[in-house]
């Protein structure tokens, strides 16, 4: 149905930067806690976000991956594969957790939605070269609520 | 513009059963564990769901009243009062709450979707004719997640 | 690729009951104010909807229609042409509209989510017959905002 | 922390009937076409939905199962098992599959939203005694579009 | 569980620029209406949107801190000092609200989404200091209806 | 109630750089094809989006301009007529298609959201200045799924 000269000549010729993104989603238990303050320091400033017993949420988890399209397969990233990728390297260690114990990416840190946008931000760096030649991570965003979420771009 | 006569004889004739629907939400901590069993059977039976260290949730809670309209006021019930009540008797009790261990009409109870909206039954249908002459509560939906929810009708 | 006998048969064969639903929306201006009663009861009842200059809302109407779907087409009804009766007979008439001023089925009627649904019912079981043989108004629903709505069965 | 044998007891009194929701989701190709008909006729009928070449859906599918809970677990059926069976059983049938050539349980029928929702009872119904003791196929909705959807109670 | 040293240095040596957002909503009524035209050319230009007796909808807006998180508190600022800031010095003077007649910051101008985007900015950006001492106002972005919205950078 | 003058005035004085957004939808079939390689190739690098027999989407498709607003209508584009534009010119074309076979812009072209993009893009930047005398196209989204989305800004 197609030349196959024009259609490879089409995709060789190809140059434009394109903003891929994936959703993934994780439920997990949280509380902001700065250990170094007295309880009532933390529940004056944390309020009930600082309940000892904990609280916790569905997160969304959008990311993004800036890139011009492979040649052969038109892809800046497979999403198949940047999906299963993050799900290892990321969800399945925040996913039915409590962020402040279970977790060793968040050791030693505040399990704020701030903090936890940046250790992911590392992680998926990180792995990113395994599944694109040509993506790059642009940016993080997570929802903690469908009202409050925090974006990142590695800067 | 209108006949007050009209207007009023209106209302007095309106004879129709409506359902009102109100939609509150709450952030919250538990995990399902049953105590009679070992850490081994929790664990294999609620998978994720028993991580001793919890997890969390987005709830999301639609309350509906079933009535006809008060022939005064064209209302089944005021979804402002009927909003004020959930947030008092229910949302303010489990929002930013572990549900195992901070809420008193959870104790001694799995923390599970499906024994939290039986107990919210209890309490509005206590609460509900405080905000309501006219209205019954017909039916309770819980979103654990937005692709998990409960709906109990009472019965 | 498939026999015509084997297909007919199977239409004429076909009795299920089906629920199939149509979600239209409209963006409309209204208060809610019984002209019987002095200003004051009126802001004291219905608080910030009573507002004299007017507040507003996008309503999202689903409609659903109940019926055995024709042996002919698989259909309970042609969701195309429902859509465009709604549209026709009710969205446009509401549509970028002041319920309270501009719409004649709300005429000396106080202009609330409750008496909408019910008014609109009237009109779309008029005209239902018009686009289905075999299907009847189940129910109607009218979401004022995401979080506040109302259903009617014709009861 | 809590008496096994208050909890116990209160598994075995408990009674109440409980509806419980799994959403699930695929991809699609179908047109609507009958093979009894002309093009032409099947063009007047269908319009843009027998566009001969295909169109697709993201298809939304929410499964509703009712029982009272099992007094060990405290559940209808367990969430993550029932996932799974109508992701095995139904999801993988016909997620980026075309309805009207790729599907076993299709094949001669109308590749209709009313058609699949019947046929994927028939599939649940058989295969819901292995995941749950207690509950019962409900109902199942099926969205074709977020404006478009079909809903089947088994009867 | 940690030490507070590691806890405060980690907090002391954070850099990072983090995009905070916080939604927030509001129904209010109003008309495009150039009071310089005549009501005809009105009409021509606005279309319904110009319906002498209003029409309304339920806005959604989407304001964007940026900013370095606080040593102390990990946040780029505290989102419910946010929320509360915006609902005091933007929603309550928005919400059940006619935008052409009841806002004082929209008197003389057209009320629409696009000068309402505007005014909110200058009020934020005024109020902003008091919530947070790291954060800039960064965007407000503002839905009037699920299909239509407006964003400003204050460029 | 407002001065001409006043208002004049206001229109006349306005700077600011808008970004106006529309979303519209089209549902499609399409698959992952690269003619230049064998169907096992294909199957290996595209999956089930291989799948010969085609699947599909509802597509979302966001549409950004950017620019100053006119004087006199306060509008960076009327989006009424940007909305009549999109339609007339990419959805109809797409709307009830299949991308691979009857669509004339994506003719020897991959039929991937990436690709698709590119040419709307195209497209809407040759059909803008009909509809718009300052604004400028910004950045066109195309969801594929709710979780799957491609932006493309032009560069």
């Amino acid at each position: 149905m197609m030349s196959n000269v024009v259609f490879d000549v089409y995709l060789h010729e190809f140059r434009a930067m394109l903003y891929v993104s994936r959703k993934e989603h994780f439920n997990a238990a949280h509380k902001l806690y700065n250990p170094t303050w007295s309880a009532e320091k933390n529940m004056e400033v944390f309020g009930p976000c600082a309940n000892e017993n904990w609280h916790g949420h569905n997160f969304d988890l959008i990311v993004t991956i800036k890139g011009m399209p492979d040649p052969e397969t038109g892809f800046v990233v497979d999403l198949k594969r940047l999906s299963t990728m993050i799900r290892r390297e990321v969800v399945d260690k925040l996913d039915h957790k409590n962020l402040n114990l279970d977790v060793d990416f968040m050791k030693d840190k505040l399990a704020s939605c701030e903090n936890l946008v940046i250790e992911i931000w590392k992680i998926l760096s990180q792995n990113l070269p395994a599944v694109t030649r040509t993506g790059q991570l642009h940016s993080i965003r997570l929802y903690e609520t469908p009202r409050n979420y925090v974006e990142y771009f590695g800067e």
